[in-house]
């Protein structure tokens, strides 16, 4: 299987962060596209790999492109016929899946919006259209959505109840590129920092940056 | 089991069809949530049902509410163990939700947007903040996204592959609110036209708003 993504990359960091827990990473070669070049939204890549023109996406060995954190993570998930980040019974199914389906909308997605309209984001080569008003509301959306995860993180120890899970990780992905983009936890956040700081002393979260050594670049 | 929705909804249709086609609709019981009186957005729902305010919202037995459509679609496929409508095998699993997810993107999210944002929507009481910039982008994305499916339509006949999926449900949520807003199917598109024509004979599909004779008002 082939990876193409960008190490450092908040959405390439949710699938690094499951192939980790899956403890699947030697299976799969990474292939570098230039996030700061724009790379993901050039035509061929758009024509071929994924129409949405985002990363990561999963090539597997019969040429068929996957796309979408979660449509990959469901995918490497079942790889093994244990599923670990997904669910067993239909009501964990249901929780993980809208658990971070709502750390998508209330947090991840939103900053990621706050940076390509609000912010410089990639430059003005990349960001040719910016709404900067739309951003700063995603941002607002955002640091609710933090107070949120907090609450829920009050109560249970893992964002989908207690087992960690895909919901986990997607709320890592909110995390970290709430990092890059200087958009800190409020300081009344203590459970969501409290798992956050438990999150990062996993080895999958913590070593996904180095995970692939060996790149090749995607022309 | 409770479903809290409204009947003509482009969402609650999403997991209507997910229930017929998994004749599941015995089981459950519709509580009306008036879209057009922003019930989902206020306090009460948001703090219990869904924190993010849409609809529709699945009720278990045991008090667990699960909202998102993806998610509650994972919860029914799940339910007798035979998924019929997110996929089997891993790459059908992944494929599946990434057409669906893509249907959401690049088509149904793109036209909730538009309504909500750059026509009256359901009214000055509900939209109380409109970005009609952003509203009109996200028409022009879904015109796209048309052009997207039709051409995956063309040389397939189903959005996933070879069978009716969860992705399939996604673009016919996407096209009852296209019709909603008056947002037709371009004339060039003629697979997808074609395709939704063969969509609008499935019982499923034909059936979803009557689906709930008996509801009951939400409080």
């Amino acid at each position: 299987m082939k990876i193409y993504d960008w190490p450092t990359g908040p959405y390439p960091a949710r699938v690094r962060i499951a192939l980790a827990e899956k403890n699947l990473q030697s299976r799969v070669q990474f292939v570098s596209v230039n996030l700061w070049k724009g790379e993901r939204k050039r035509p061929d890549f758009v024509a071929k790999k994924n129409y949405s023109g985002t990363l990561p996406v999963l090539e597997l060995d019969d040429g068929t492109f996957i796309a979408e954190c979660t449509a990959i993570t469901e995918y490497l998930d079942a790889l093994d016929g244990a599923p670990t980040l997904t669910g067993g019974t239909p009501r964990e199914k249901g929780l993980i899946h809208m658990m971070s389906k709502r750390a998508e909308l209330e947090l991840l997605d939103a900053i990621s919006v706050y940076f390509h309209h609000a912010t410089p984001g990639l430059g003005p080569d990349v960001e040719i259209y910016q709404n900067a008003e739309w951003g700063f509301r995603q941002r607002d959306k955002a640091l609710r959505g933090m107070h949120y995860f907090n609450a829920i993180l009050e109560r249970q120890p893992f964002v989908a109840g207690e087992v960690f899970s895909m919901a986990d990780i997607t709320v890592i992905g909110g995390l970290i590129f709430a990092g890059l983009v200087n958009l800190p936890v409020p300081a009344e956040c203590e459970a969501l920092q409290a798992w956050y700081a438990r999150m990062q002393e996993r080895s999958s979260v913590k070593n996904r940056v180095t995970m692939s050594e060996s790149t090749e670049a995607c022309v």
